[in-house]
């Protein structure tokens, strides 16, 4: 990905009552995945869960908050699979990697 | 927290190399939150690792990356830890948080 874009920072802390929510946020990655600016996504999960999105632009990611499944699956997480949770909106300014030289081990 | 202020995003994948990175891990936690305009840090691990630092400016991402005892880890992490990773380096535009009224329960 080329900045700049977009990404949601998703930190959280889960309740004792998880029924449903793997079911759920598998089908919110699936969707999240259909709209239009997504870029990608990624998640890791030990203490507190993180889950970050990628967006092309501002508007894109208002157009997912206000997705109609994507607001019922939020309820659900109030009312039930979350303890707290933070929400960061961020512009991704700059990017770089490292990948290992395979050829070279 | 409040915006604006920076978040630095690494996504990590590890190498099967993994001695000695838990400690030195625990090092850098310990040394980051000594460094001039830390504000935190989240971190979870399943299939990739997420570690996010929040720091006040460009200024101290810059000082605390070139951190001496900073830069011999990103030697190590790139010679024995890690397979790949990627770092974003974001502008927190908006935040907001939610916290379960334990009082309702």
């Amino acid at each position: 990905m080329t900045p700049p874009y977009y990404a949601v920072i998703f930190t959280s802390r889960h309740s004792t009552d998880t029924a449903g929510y793997t079911e759920m946020a598998e089908a919110m990655e699936t969707l999240a995945a259909r709209q239009p600016g997504y870029l990608g996504m990624d998640h890791a999960r030990s203490e507190i869960g993180i889950t970050i999105s990628y967006w092309k632009d501002l508007n894109a990611i208002r157009d997912w908050k206000s997705n109609l499944a994507h607001t019922e699956a939020q309820k659900l997480g109030k009312s039930h699979w979350y303890d707290s949770y933070t929400v960061r909106v961020c512009k991704v300014e700059r990017e770089y990697a490292f990948q290992r030289d395979t050829n070279s081990i």
